[in-house]
């Protein structure tokens, strides 16, 4: 199978969750970016980070092997800088090839979870 | 990086929650727009809100700094008019430059709270 | 403003769910279409519910006022047969006029409400 | 009616939820592809599904009667091989005639169930 999607992707509503409620890390309140790349060869992919008050930050860098999804947790993301919990975030992923990418949220903040997954924007 | 997304954009189910449960402001229910000027120069967008029985209310104006995200609690939006709870709504965003936008609720009408976000409509 | 949008849109992951807990109709559980026309012309939608194992019904027929948005729960569609619950279906939305369509769910069937909201597909 | 839609969709965020809470099959938790397939002719559909360290797997056949939508849970895919719970996956989805694809989740593994949908990204 080609490689299929686009090389640039971008999310506007980031907001990590503070708190947490359930064991760790299935119910760890946090953002992701769920990445495809389906072609034959790994993909490099660079994320960067828009903030409202600040200048972003990055690129944090991520590889995606040949023909395998990765997921990303935002909270995971640590060098150049960690993303702060309960801070409006954006975020544009650019990659050397065609990937897909989905933005998921899981929301434990209070005893029963809140999910929600959408569709990137492909630029 | 140079300005991506589009210059006109719409969502079509908005509905602000009339009752929150917890702390404000981090529960209170609401609706967002998530706006995301990856470019650099600062992007003057123009909102405006459309009713189910009454003309369209706007513009209500917002800026963008360069290479900033914004989000915009509807429920914030007063001038000309605050958009008035559990109402249906839609809205259009017009930018003089290219932004991204996403929508999102938090709807802690119960107990546990509720969340959802999806991609605007890029025209 | 102009209409902006298309005239063709589609949803394919439609389910009523069967119970509601709270009360109507704020909380009962329902899957909904907000449509917004943004022109200065009344415009005509035809919506066709497809089914898993019987031929599709409709069209529903619905105007939405110019420049005004509506939102239609797929619950009060009876005419000319109303959508069973708890039963999967998709939405096909024919407009005369460029709209845009949004799809929304609140599923109550729980004591604690959860919702979900995607744009549907712009054919 | 015609055939709408596209013949290829990626969906780059899966990950079955291990645990339900609620009678079966209602709150069962997982995750679903929902196709519409709105031609007068039946859809020959492969999916593909993508892991995270491992080659994908696939194809999972699937048919869509003409003028049909059918509801697919991932869960329920078997031959070649079962997908596995609480795994990041992604999935392809390959048509021989033009479909509309949706992603749904319902995860219930604390007491209230959580939901999500979103539409596939049209390749």
């Amino acid at each position: 199978m080609k490689a299929i999607g686009r090389t640039l992707w971008a999310i506007a509503g980031g907001r990590i969750p503070l708190q947490s409620t359930g064991r760790e890390p299935d119910f760890t309140s946090r953002d992701e970016l769920s990445l495809l790349n389906t072609g034959g060869t790994e993909a490099s992919v660079e994320i960067t980070i828009f903030y409202a008050d600040r200048d972003p930050v990055g690129p944090y860098r991520v590889t995606i092997g040949a023909r395998r999804t990765r997921t990303v947790r935002i909270n995971d993301l640590i060098d150049p800088e960690a993303v702060p919990l309960e801070t409006d975030y954006a975020g544009v992923v650019e990659s050397d090839l065609p990937i897909v990418v989905q933005f998921n949220r899981l929301d434990s903040r209070q005893a029963e979870n809140a999910v929600t997954s959408t569709l990137a924007y492909p630029v």
